[in-house]
């Protein structure tokens, strides 16, 4: 099964189109877990309380390699594989680099932390994709359109008559994925841009960060975004579940399964 | 001291605008050193053997991370720090994401490897840049134009009327670049275009890859590239010094100090 039918499996089964982002920032974390194993310890938690509300798993590699604590993430990695198997696992890293080197990320990634697809970034061009693809039911998630405000310093440029991310858009979906290994990184920040991503791509995938803490707002999000069977995107949310808990002491998990649980029926009133 | 001064200084010292790359495929290194603590060994003795004719060292993350190799990186890294206090370290890493995590990656590069300066990706905007700007005796390296085939693909894009390759040039130059941490990556391969950033950017250093086994021009690139000080480059290279050893036995080491040397006395001769 490769990761876009894996994805489309997971959608159906869960009911959801919630990507749970695992970005455990020490400072926000309960204070006994303040350390590099106290973060796995954390993950694992949130994994169980919110899996059966989640279309994906997102870890983002910057806040384990900060920590010198990738021996956890490869924990966390293997605990989501043998526990929800049938739950995508993505690996945040936006990684973009030559072919022989995007081959040595590829394997980082795929190999190591046996992730289902992995974010790049498209700057160096298809060759620092293509060595991805080797992977055949893998998949390969590109940067488009981002969320941040700085995205549309160089995305939001002029070529040829329309932005640089619909240009992106276009080399992904129409020379790019030849393989259907290939999906996109949209923020919801900005739904127009969404909508117009869609009409380019079709029916493919689409990671969605940007609700939640970055304040995207949902039903805008989920009717710009949609495929025509209300499905096509993985909308992360991080922050917002991760940290669901008002204060120190209430239990995390729970407090995280009730936002999980809120947010994906959330957008399900939308779909 | 902050990193231009300290790349100024090392282009004096050793008369050398050579940077030594290090990356270490396992493929490729003396059979008894294929394995982590290998190519430990393997880059120490890389670095003892150039460290008088190189003016950067710069370790290519992805090839220790497919292995699971970053304590042997750390220890690498270290090794540089406190033998050649005097030479850059470069981590090749080109990371890209928005600021909480961009701050993490600064964080895995200056704090966790003790980088002088790391590569990153300019695709996502200058907020994905800022945050390594808060430690200020370090340096930001952005990607423009690179030396892969697919570089093209974007890079070369018309934005009102030049290649967006030097829209990023002007931009780090002129808004991003206000501290003077800021270089930026300009391939070998494409010598009038070394020369078009030149113009853009006035003296701002280079990480110039794609001599060597890229097949770079070294007198094209020196003329293209140089400052008026004939300075201004670290021209990487990396395959044609750490396997400069024609077969398996030779003293991998002494054949790559003679590449150094012969790469670096060649650069010298143009400048």
């Amino acid at each position: 099964m490769n990761f876009v039918n894996k994805l489309s499996a997971a959608w159906r089964t869960n009911n959801s189109l919630l990507c749970v982002g695992l970005d455990p920032d020490l400072a926000k974390l309960p204070p006994a877990l303040r350390h590099a194993d106290g973060i796995a310890t954390f993950c694992k938690a949130i994994v169980d309380a919110t899996a059966d509300a989640a279309c994906a798993f997102k870890p983002q590699i910057a806040y384990f390699a900060a920590l010198g604590a990738e021996k956890q993430l490869e924990e966390v990695c293997a605990y989501i594989r043998s526990r929800y198997p049938h739950i995508p696992l993505v690996l945040d890293a936006k990684r973009g680099d030559i072919g022989a080197t995007a081959t040595q990320y590829a394997r980082e990634a795929y190999d190591r932390y046996g992730a289902d697809a992995v974010t790049v970034n498209p700057y160096m061009g298809f060759d620092s994709v293509e060595p991805y693809l080797e992977w055949a039911d893998r998949g390969v998630i590109v940067l488009c359109r981002t969320s941040n405000a700085g995205g549309s310093d160089l995305q939001f440029l002029d070529v040829g008559g329309k932005p640089l991310y619909q240009h992106v858009a276009s080399l992904v979906a129409h020379k790019w994925n030849r393989s259907g290994q290939c999906a996109l990184v949209v923020g919801a920040t900005f739904p127009a841009e969404l909508r117009a991503v869609r009409e380019i791509v079709g029916d493919m995938p689409l990671l969605v960060p940007g609700i939640g803490a970055q304040g995207g707002d949902v039903q805008a999000t989920v009717e710009a975004g949609r495929t025509a069977d209300a499905t096509g995107m993985m909308i992360n949310s991080s922050r917002a579940i991760l940290y669901a808990a008002p204060a120190a002491g209430e239990d995390f998990a729970a407090a995280a399964r009730r936002a999980a649980l809120a947010t994906r029926d959330d957008i399900n009133r939308y779909r």
